[in-house]
Order: structure tokens, then sequence, then C-alpha cells
């Protein structure tokens, strides 16, 4: 990805320092954040620092690497790390990957290095399958982020688009801001403006208005976990915004890489859901109009209780297919794919 | 409605002057404001001082009798406040019945005292009737606020809410926080902790979270206008919360007054949908964290354009009943029930 003309990537490792783009920082300042300790790049997890299946997958396992090449016990390690986030099955994939190589006696660095290049490369290869799909002129609709910043590069549902627009084909992107976080209105759109790729913030609740509009062609999500049975876990407002595509005949896919695939979860209903703090949504963060400073603001009443499911599953039925590095498939197929 | 330990309505006249409540200051501030030229009215109904379509009506109602009694043109006040919001009927419903009732030689502010009694009656009759098929124990979601600040007083949607609550009845009430502009979160809350019902705020992107699992027994929402079709206008996002009921077999109610039946409007796709400012969507307004004060946080990247539809359409396909001041009907009854 590039960023103001310079190239980088979500998640890197030089000189036993893992690093990462801090993410709640966006879109208003561009910072890089680094990590020695594997304690803290598990908080880093945890505080949404980084986030996005994919992303958190290739810094569950730089943290492993980090734990092992300084000396710390790599059982724990593997607990404290895999407690960071309960639903994205790319992090306990980045975790063993790690953890199974240093057991096999190889490098932690070298394997944590090659997980992150097989996030890229397939990342890359979800961009070209997808892009097959998208024709001259047609309108994305997208929830959450799961783009660059969600991966270690290109993307997974913004692979697609990226690829497509560098073919030259113009399109136009609507990103659902996607409350609590807002990581649709604050890094979707960002990453959408750094590459000139033409495009609006909606609310979440006007997605559906714009299919029954005939304004939206296509819907592309990520995902954080995907079900023997095709069910699929994802951001909060994914599963509403499925069938709000269903009920317009809008094409809704969901690309991940097989890192996201969990063989040992029989369907939806068995995907741990994370339930984060009530402040996300009694609460916004921004920059404040009147002092041009990081600020939050409260919207809720002190006392009204909320409540912050993160994740929603999305039934197989809805879902076109499942773009992933090794083709397009049918949510049906997936049990197969990965027995 | 009381508001600490105090009656107030939304909307009253006094000694020639419109007093309303003023909605943005909620629910970290309560404030009266009052008018006494017709256009300052119409402006405090197009800033959304006064929302929710029974509320604008009354509004609309009285603003018409302060431009008689002031000895403004009426043609010319009908029209400058008819065009403060596009979407809601009650609007031109209550300017009309100011502006016939002038024409026929009756007295405007009486006639605009009747017409917020009629809206307040109605309010209660919908409590009455929807109150039924609240069962004890039902957790409930609405969207938006359709409560006493969208009315005169009880509220359309949580009319039925309260009425049960006060039959003794336990519920509890999932709130969405209705983005943009967070009448869900802002006003249905702090109305709902005014009554002391059990409730929670959720962001809209939930709502079809917790009815896969099974935690909502019933939808009811408002209405901004009802076609003859029986197809509705509502606060964007209602469409895609009809959309998750029907697909969890939860019943999904529209409660308004005859007052928003438009009998000249044949079906959702002729009702215009207003479309408001970018920045509802870019930025975030409540109470800063850092200065205790009001101010507006900024969410999306600088140069990021927004849409903002401010209502969406629910086809009659998707609604179980529409309670109404004369009893629940069948969306399919409406266009007969208004010739």
């Amino acid at each position: 990805m590039t960023i103001e003309g310079k190239s980088y990537r979500t998640v890197w490792f030089e000189n036993n320092t893992l690093y990462l783009i801090n993410q709640p920082q966006l879109p208003h300042r561009f910072e890089i954040v680094s990590y020695t300790d594997f304690r803290e790049a598990a908080r880093a997890i945890r505080d949404m620092v980084v986030r996005g299946a994919p992303a958190i997958g290739a810094t569950g396992a730089y943290a492993m690497a980090l734990a092992v090449i300084r000396g710390n016990d790599p059982d724990e390690a593997r607990r404290i790390i895999g407690e960071a986030r309960p639903t994205a099955q790319d992090l306990f994939y980045g975790i063993d990957r790690i953890y199974d190589a240093v057991s096999a006696g190889k490098d932690p660095v070298k394997e944590a290095d090659r997980v992150a290049e097989e996030y890229i490369a397939a990342s890359e290869k979800i961009g070209e399958y997808g892009a097959d799909l998208i024709k001259e002129g047609m309108r994305i609709n997208t929830h959450c982020n799961a783009g660059w910043l969600a991966t270690v590069d290109w993307g997974t549902a913004l692979a697609p688009v990226y690829k497509a627009a560098r073919q030259g084909k113009s399109l136009f992107v609507y990103a659902d801001e996607t409350r609590p976080r807002c990581q649709g209105s604050r890094l979707t759109a960002y990453e959408l403006a750094q590459e000139k790729i033409p495009h609006a913030v909606i609310a979440d609740n006007a997605a559906g208005f714009f299919m029954a509009r005939g304004m939206i062609d296509m819907v592309i999500v990520g995902s954080d976990r995907i079900a023997r049975n095709g069910d699929i876990a994802n951001k909060i407002g994914t599963y509403t915004s499925a069938l709000a595509a269903r009920a317009n005949g809008i094409p809704f896919y969901v690309a991940a890489p097989f890192a996201t695939m969990d063989g040992n979860c029989p369907g939806g209903e068995d995907i741990p859901i994370e339930e984060r703090s009530e402040e996300e949504v009694s609460h916004m963060f921004g920059i404040s109009e009147k002092t041009g400073e990081e600020d939050r603001v409260r919207i809720a009443p002190v006392g009204s209780p909320c409540r912050n499911p993160a994740f929603d599953v999305t039934p197989a039925e809805l879902i076109t297919g499942i773009i992933t590095e090794k083709g397009i498939f049918d949510p049906a197929e997936i049990g197969r794919l990965i027995t």
C-alpha cells in the first residue's frame, strides 16, 4: 500500500521489533508504533491498534516470535496472545504457525515472515479473482474495513476493488461507516482516498436504501472466521447487509484467505462472538471541532446501558460466493475444502 | 410526559408564543426555546429542534397560527413552513388544518390547539391498542425516536411501551442508536430512563444480531408518511430492520396516527426522501470528555464525500400491522381507510 507516496505494510518486523500502523489514530494522524514485548503486542491486538483478521493473524505470529526470541514460555505466550480477541480465526492460525514451527526447531521470525508473505500473496490472488467479478462502472458496497489495513497488504474485500481499479475499470464504493468503531468512515474511506477511488461514506442504516434504489451492484465484505458449513462471522451489521442484498437481488461476496477458515467449527452458531465495551456505543471518538485535538463525545445519556456485540454471523445461504486465494467457491464447498 | 418530576409537552403555545423542547441539546441538557415568528419556527423544524412526524405536525400548525396572528401572508407562510422538511406528511397536515380553518373564518390558535389535543388523544389510543400486543416479559426493539419527543405527548412507537409498563407488564427495550443523528441513543434512551423502563442502546448494526439470537420479540417503529398501498417512510434504517425482523419471524409493527397517512400518495416510491447534510455522517456531536462542553468530532477523513438520505421506505409486505388511534390494521387496508 502507498500512503502519501511511500510504501507500507500494516504489520512488519525488523531488528527484533514488531511495527504496526496505529489504526485508532487514522484517518487524522499517521503514526507507527513498535513492540519488543509479546504482552504489549497482545495488548495492541486487544485494543485494536491493529485489527482485521489477516492483520491480526500476522501480528499474532510476530507476537509469538517475539516471545520465543525473548525467552518467554511459548505455552504461556500462546495462551496470552490467543486471549486478545476471541472471534478472528486468523489469530489462532498465526500463533499456531509459530508455535508449531518452533516445536519443529524452526526459526520463529523467519516463520512469521513467511506467514506475512503468504497473507500478502493470498490477498493479491483474492484481488485477482475478485476483480474478474467487477464490471466497468460497478458500484460496490462494503462494510467495515477489509482493505490494506485489515491485512498485511492489499486487503480482502477491497483487494478486488484495488485490482479492478488498476485494470482501468471505473468504479464507485459505498463505504458503510460501521458503528460503533467506524472502521468504514475512518479506515476504508482513508484507503480509498489514498488510492483515489471515488467513494462515499454512508451510515450503516443507508445501505439498504441505496440497494433498494438500484444504486449498488455488488457487496463485498471480509470475514473473521468461516465455519465448515459456509457460515461466516464478520463485523456486526454484516448480517443485515446480506439480508438487504438478498432482498434486492444483489450479489453478496465474502473475501478471505484460507487462514480464516476454521476446520474445527461446524457452523456459525459455534463461533464465539466478542462483546466489547459499552463506551464504544455510548461515545464516539474523533477530532474535536473546538480544539482540533482527538477527543471523545458522549452521545447516550449517563446511566443508559449499552450492548456491544462486535461480530455477527451471516448464514451460508445468503452468501453468493467466497473469494479466496484459490478461487471463488460456493459456501457449501467450504467443508470439503478444509478437510 | 414527566421530566425530572415535572409534566411537559414537546410542543405548546401560550401568550402568542410557541414553545419547544430543544431536542439537539438532549440528553445532556434540558432546555425550552420559544418562537414568535413563523419563519423562526420553520427554521426550528428544518434544524430539527423539533422532529418526529406528529411533533412536526403540531409545530407546523402553531407556526401557521403564528403567521396568521402576526399578519403574515398565509399563502407565503404555508409555502415556507412546508419547505422545512419534505418527508413528514404530518407537516402538511398540520399546516393545512390551520390554513383551511382560517379560510373558514376560524381562530388559528384554537385550531392549532385542537390539532395538538387530537395528536395527544391519538397517541394515547395508539398506546392502548399497541399495549394489547405486548405480553409480560417481552423484549421490544425500536428504531429512531417515536416517543413523547416525536409527538406532542405519549409517542407513537413508544406509546404502547409506556402503556404496557403502566399496566404493570415488565418489558425490555433495545433502542437502536439510529445514526447519523442518534435519536435512539439521545432521545429514546433519555425517555426510557425518565420512565424507568429497562433498556439498552445498541448500534443499528446489532439489531439483526439480537433478532437472530432470539433476544427480540417484537419491533415497533413510527412513521413519517404512510402511502395508500401501506408502504411507509420512516427514519433511515427502518427498512433493514424490517428485513431482519421478517428473516427471523419477528412481528414488525408501525405505529402512527391517521394524520401520517397520505391519501395522495399511491406507494412508497412516490414519497419524497430528504437528503441531509454530509456533516451528519462525517461528524458526531455530543459532550466532549475533555472539556465537558458540547462539541462535534470529525470521524471521516477530510475530503471523503458522504451521502445522507434521512428516510427509507419499508414496503407493506414487511409490516405485520399498523397501530393507529382507530385500531390495528393490515397495511393492505390503508387505501380503503383513507378514501
